[in-house]
């Protein structure tokens, strides 16, 4: 059957419909029909109607024998069928009467089990078009649309709204790849496994990701194409406004075989689809965790300029690992020029490590080691930095404060000015213009957290706090700086010597985000963070993510690059 | 100087020592002699002298100037040394006058920053070997004994305990380890930065756990060895009697330079290192996470005697994955017989994989999945298995519960049945001989939740239950078993509806853990698992582990594989 030509308009049935029917809908927690019509109430405020030729109500609902049986002034915009394979072309004869505009086909027994399902899976394809109906599988988990707050999943999963679209040949990566990101705190905007894609192809569905200005970054999971020339071409507009990255196994033979018996896909040559990728201007990756590590490199920073790297680290073994993962990127570790280890030999210690990776070896005086990248970064020869042991500071000043008094009770001083300096419409509304509070509140944060780290001149770090947390910075950040402060005052109470630590990291954490994308505004590069444990992070609402390891954080920096690259050779060409 | 030959006893005092003096302990919260003799404090029971030429007193404690000033019939065993590099060598010969038996130097400034550094080590080395003093460092984190809880770092980490031996050449790399195996829940013995390794060598700690019976894993991060002959000599003793895990960074140019800059080791190339641990017996793993991945593979599981590996998957996509990883690993995905295909025939729909990786599309007959299994492992040809998706369906039955006021109800039920059951000395004692109440406890779980995941004809149920949670394997796992079982009951109240899926699954979990160990232990060969979504997993006390995804679980396998044949190498040599 010839494809079709996709208008974006043709797709919003699917994504935002008014009305849906759940065709196999059931009572028998047993079956998919069940759980698949439990993720649907799940959030979807629009009528939903419950189709089984069996029961009379499902789960209190009237149910329907037909969706053609639903009143005929009440439209049925999306179809969702979890019925066994057999029916599904009557059914969707039955939608067609009925003026069903969308449909998604969970069941399963189409074109993956062979030349029988491909022929019913022809048959409904036909039935589709006359009617007009676009639809996503067979044999596929359904989708996500964050706009209706529609999970269209054969069973519930977690899922957090955001800027990510994602479309996924598999069902187990897709959700995979859902439960991840909420759990790290990214959201999608739409999500669709695409299951053995009869009618919607995988490039179509990136064309309508293209052309939706809530997507930001385009996530894809191929197993294989049908028409490369056209995924190429429809792709490669995408790709030079937004990125669209792609985890494509069958690496090995056995992984192609693997792929026919699931998805019935042409698997292709890994290196075909490598030169496929390079002329749509695809970012590849390897794993389903990279998928997430790179969307969010995309997500959260600028496009370096260059290859150059600048790494600053907590210590020599991490900045060893990171060397590596350098070199073993294509990615130059920037030597230092002697004028740069002259400005380095004045804050750190001797002992410091004398070049790049930038290490002041165990240095107490935390001031310098937050003075370190602006030294990197106004280099024309840096194009980016990885700044490791960023996170997770509250965990010693927790432990501390248990030990002794004298820190717990500076810290608790701390706390009650600081809930006597917040404003009280400062907590409660969204818009004040009043900043004062917060420069002095930031003020005494950093002076303590600097003397806690071991600098003694408070000159210092006067000078730090009025360069680095300047009223322009923060009302250039106001907002998002306002909201974290006023929530850690919103739930001021005494507290436990415990949690007094814990307490500082929250009021804490959100300054270090906020020098942290001052640097990347004022410089226009990229400056990833690692944690200083290999703990898993989470996206916070300042928009800041520090990766576990040097591992990952300078992977996404090569697919940056890499992309940056791209667009650079199409503006060569043109 | 030449190198001691170290006798087991010699560490001793260093990781069993009965009183420890922390020399540079500190009231002032921003220096490192501070949160070191916090860190010291937080758990450690002997006696804990600070030393501090200036202050009388640290922390409500009397402090003395000097070691040899704590009075005569009070022993040290132990000094941690957290001051100037320059200071070292006279606090040293004051241990020596002490009597003190091992050292710690925290402190850098050593070796690593060149020839004057390393002239400075040299001297504290021969004063020490002078008064027979045995120690770690200099320039490194400290390290961790779990015989006596004691944390001597330089700034508190979480640590648990249990069957691991670690021994990093990096600090931050090491307490990484450690804080992500806090996280997982994989214990540690011993943990040892031994930074620039002056006295001590990576190979004497090696030697030291090898004798440990407690150490079951020794994992190493090594940036260079001084003398590779003495390592593999002494590693290869090791490693005939348990595993050595070793990462080992410096793959590319910029990696040696920063080995150098870092630890002042002679990197030497990666294809050295290659060859020495193949002559060694060590197991060579790639980034820090693989570190832990693989000792949690040899914690759980038996050594596979072949590459003949089979596959279960909940989907396509995860089993494509694990074909490509396990066909670059020299795993072999076994193609399965007629007979074997035949007998899934019975179980599985018509829509099934019918092959390796066996996939029955989902299948909604939950007990045919757990019938899977067997069908496989009892294969001469199969050596191991990745059963994949094997964990966290408790989100499940919590969203269904919230859905349907049947399901809620029938899960109630269970629970109140669950809380009848149990006998009251069940839920406080230790030692209870009466296992029926599990047996029927069990049977009753097993039936709910194979009805909830599809399976409708209930003799099958009962007999899969009497097959695979008989008395026989209930009292073989018993301890373990009523533990998790009882601690499940011991929270027992009136439960929201939402937390009735989650308690579904406390209850259901350990049951599933119960039937993979008793495979486990019928077949004598691995059976790894996945989780369902990519969740971050947690060693449960069952001794379960779901690793994230196939990636994760079959690197995991091929180094088990390793292993087997190393030793199967020594076995044809003799």
């Amino acid at each position: 059957m010839p494809k079709h030509t996709l208008g974006t308009e043709e797709l919003e049935p699917l994504f935002n419909p008014r009305s849906i029917a759940v065709i196999g809908a059931s009572n028998i927690w047993s079956k998919w029909g069940f759980s698949t019509y439990a993720s649907v109430l799940d959030g979807f405020g629009g009528k939903v109607y419950p189709i089984n030729n069996q029961e009379d109500e499902v789960l209190g609902q009237k149910a329907y024998k037909r969706v053609s049986d639903v009143p005929e002034d009440e439209p049925v915009d999306l179809a969702i069928f979890v019925i066994p394979s057999v029916a599904v072309p009557s059914v969707m004869e039955d939608c067609v009467k009925k003026g069903v505009r969308a449909g998604v086909i969970i069941s399963a027994g189409f074109a993956e089990i062979g030349e029988e399902g491909k022929r019913l899976q022809d048959e409904v394809l036909a039935i589709a078009r006359k009617g007009a109906i676009r639809f996503t599988g067979p044999n596929c988990m359904g989708f996500w649309s964050a706009s209706i707050d529609l999970k269209a999943f054969m069973f519930p999963l977690p899922v957090k709204k955001g800027p990510i679209a994602f479309v996924s040949q598999g069902g187990n990566v897709g959700s995979a790849v859902l439960t991840m990101g909420y759990e790290r705190g990214v959201g999608f905007h739409r999500y669709v496994s695409c299951g053995c894609a009869a009618d919607i192809q995988i490039e179509d569905y990136i064309e309508y990701f293209g052309r939706d200005p809530e997507v930001k970054v385009i996530l894809a999971y191929i197993e294989g194409l049908e028409d490369g020339t056209r995924f190429i071409e429809k792709v490669k507009a995408v790709s030079a406004e937004k990125p669209v990255i792609a985890l494509k196994p069958g690496r090995t033979p056995p992984g192609v075989r693997a792929i026919t018996s699931h998805s019935g896909a042409i698997a292709g040559s890994s290196d075909l689809y490598d030169s496929a990728f390079k002329k749509a201007g695809v970012i590849r990756v390897y794993t389903t965790d990279e998928l997430l590590d790179v969307a969010i490199g995309f997500l959260t920073q600028p496009l370096p300029k260059g290859n150059g790297v600048a790494i600053i680290t907590p210590g020599g073994s991490y900045g060893v690992i990171s060397a590596d993962a350098c070199a073993s990127l294509g990615l130059e570790i920037v030597d230092l020029a002697p004028e740069t280890i002259a400005e380095f030999d004045k804050i750190f210690p001797p002992r410091w490590s004398k070049g790049n990776p930038v290490d002041p070896a165990g240095n107490r005086d935390f001031i310098a080691y937050m003075q370190a990248p602006e030294l990197l970064l106004k280099l024309p020869e840096i194009d980016s930095m990885v700044f490791m042991g960023f996170d997770s500071f509250a965990n010693f000043s927790a432990v501390f404060a248990t030990i002794s008094n004298d820190l717990a009770g500076s810290l608790k001083k701390i706390f009650s000015d600081f809930s006597r300096l917040v404003p009280e419409e400062g907590v409660n509304t969204e818009s004040i213009k009043e900043t004062s509070w917060m420069e002095e509140l930031i003020g005494k944060i950093v002076e303590v957290f600097f003397s806690f780290f071991g600098t003694s001149d408070m000159s210092e770090v006067a000078e730090f706090t009025k360069r680095q947390v300047s009223s322009s910075i923060i009302s250039r950040l106001r907002p998002k700086l306002e909201k974290q402060l006023s929530n850690v005052v919103r739930s001021f109470e005494e507290d436990s010597v415990e949690n007094i630590g814990e307490r500082f990291g929250k009021v804490f954490d959100p300054l270090l985000q906020v020098m942290l994308l001052n640097w990347v505004e004022i410089y226009g590069k990229p400056v990833i963070t690692t944690s200083f444990n290999g703990q898993a992070a989470v996206l916070t609402e300042m928009g800041h993510y520090a990766y576990p390891f040097a591992e990952q954080a300078i992977f996404t920096l090569s697919k940056l690059l890499e992309y940056k690259k791209y667009l650079d050779s199409l503006r060569d060409l043109s």
